[in-house]
């Protein structure tokens, strides 16, 4: 067994290791840092504007001349519900007021938005998209293909992964339910639960079913991770947390701090902070918006109301009242160098390879 | 990397593959043909009287000369309420009536019947004892220690993992959220629920922290889930649902057909058939009593409240009102026998570690 595999061929990389968007906590240092490393770097644009993407973009091109892709999410045919939004409004208020903050007008310009982000990809030459929440229309991964960027796919379940394949995806990530972040998820299972099948389930239950490479999410840190991954039939990688405590990812040292401190025990699924179910470690914000979960608006709705109050607890240095993303393998954590992470990783695969 | 390894010499047996008590659906065939085939068979005596566990393993003894073991259940020290027995009793009428069975009489002695089956294990010169849901006291580990049984306790996080190896167990299954049955777990998490860690998360973080050999469990169901967890750092395989579908099981045919006919999105974590979290496919019984969740008595009164029903209801073909218990890779289950299976599983590893 060798790291190269599909992946690296189909996506031009030298290891099969893909950096997760992480959106609102990747920086182009370092998606160009694990690009330059040999791996896929990949800028989290599910909340850009084209604009903010061309100008990420064009700082990732100037760090790097490899490859590199940009992760979108889907939009959804979810409703807009007025009356929730005000609900969601008033229990809002109490932090609001606390932090001195406004309450946001929302935006549910959510597809046109996404549209504007796909003519942006093709523009720039974009190598890779990868998607989640879902598979864009038809067209939009004609225009992909037809311009030959390379299209992945997100899927937490067997079934997931087939709608992927048939749409015309050439690789899918198969998100265990050990990552942390926003479940890739567009289904539901039969009680109507959003699909969390762990990594050691999940990865060879999809593997058995497509032709199409998989790329294993969710859990995995470090060259264990990942040279078990291959041997339950992926083909690469895809690590979020490991990534989000090096030295060039975005997120704040508070945010740091919260992962490197927790246990495996210490997170949740919740949609309280966007409106979609995501892994993160519990807080205060987590238990006193779950007593109000029926008035939840649904993804981009909640991600807009709770914004701000996230951002400006954050800045102030409460970890109780900001999301803080984090998979199931905190104690994993290292805080050094995309670079490091990378070389350590390759050389712990290749030992556990060669033994 | 070969599969011998510290559990296949602290257990003397030629592959580190221990099949899981599964209480209600082992078989003293099942137990030895696993013993015989290389692995350690266990008989599942969660609700076995002493009497009854002197006869499975008398049986086991004709059955194999090779180590087999006994998986127990620690007694906790939950309260018997009443009231909640009275409500559940009147939730529970309808399929008492419908199945035509009487209200069962309560017996709350689980500690007794525990001492007594240690000290049956004693008696019988049983080889391995395995503990789900905790760790029994000191003096009941140094007396099994004694007569040189090994001891194997049960952790679904890393705490518990380390309460395990403080007490002295030899060896610690480090059961990940994916498996099927009972989780082992008698710590919560920072939000009061049941560890559900996945595997890939679980195991390396284990293995990290303590030094007696981990024993890998939740979703493996061949080759590729074995040496992969043996990566990842475990020294050996629990499989539960991979040996519930074989021949030699006492699962019903109703059962089997069930798990063999679910996806791997089929599964919930639910307590309403026993009283403690544990995992199988979704029915019309786990929704309705999710209505009366207040009114679940702990194990094991909620357990003697539906075990007459949930008899009853399997030998009428009913699989909507009974536990189906199964791990999250249902598609991987077989329906060979378990020396086919342990064949298939150590030919598949091999060619895996040799690749």
């Amino acid at each position: 067994m060798e790291l190269s595999s599909r992946v690296t061929k189909l996506l031009n990389i030298k290891y099969p290791i893909i950096q997760a968007g992480m959106a609102g906590s990747t920086t182009p240092e370092l998606v160009a840092t694990v690009s330059n490393s040999g791996g896929l770097g990949t800028i989290g644009a599910g909340y850009f504007s084209a604009e903010r993407l061309e100008k990420e973009i064009t700082y990732v091109q100037q760090l790097t001349d490899l490859p590199y892709s940009v992760n979108l999410f889907v939009p959804s045919d979810k409703l807009f519900i007025p009356e929730k939004v005000e609900h969601m409004n008033a229990w809002l208020k109490p932090y609001r007021r606390a932090l001195n903050i406004d309450e946001p007008i929302v935006n549910i310009s959510e597809k046109q938005q996404f549209e504007d982000t796909i003519d942006m990809v093709i523009e720039k030459g974009v190598p890779v998209v990868s998607f989640t929440f879902g598979i864009p229309n038809q067209s939009i991964l004609t225009r992909l293909k037809e311009r030959n960027i390379k299209v992945i796919g997100t899927a937490t379940s067997v079934e997931e992964a087939i709608a992927n394949e048939s749409a015309g995806m050439d690789a899918i990530i198969a998100q265990g339910s050990e990552a942390g972040g926003h479940r890739g998820a567009f289904t539901e299972t039969s009680s109507n639960l959003t699909p969390l099948i762990g990594t050691m389930s999940l990865v060879p239950q999809i593997v058995d079913q497509v032709n199409i490479p998989v790329v294993a999410a969710g859990g995995i840190m470090d060259g264990r991770g990942m040279v078990a991954s291959m041997i339950l039939g992926a083909e690469g990688i895809q690590m979020g947390t490991a990534f989000l405590t090096s030295e060039e990812s975005g997120a704040s040292q508070l945010y740091k701090n919260a992962i490197q401190h927790s246990k495996e025990t210490d997170t949740v699924v919740t949609n309280v902070f966007t409106g979609k179910p995501a892994r993160g470690i519990d807080n205060e914000f987590i238990h006193k918006m779950n007593e109000y979960n029926e008035d939840i608006p649904d993804y981009p709705i909640q991600n807009q109301l709770t914004s701000a109050i996230r951002k400006e607890a954050a800045r102030e240095g409460n970890a109780q009242w900001t999301h803080l993303w984090s998979g199931q393998s905190p104690r994993l954590a290292q805080c050094s160098s995309a670079s490091t992470l990378m070389e350590r990783l390759v050389q712990q695969a290749n030992q556990l390879l060669n033994q």
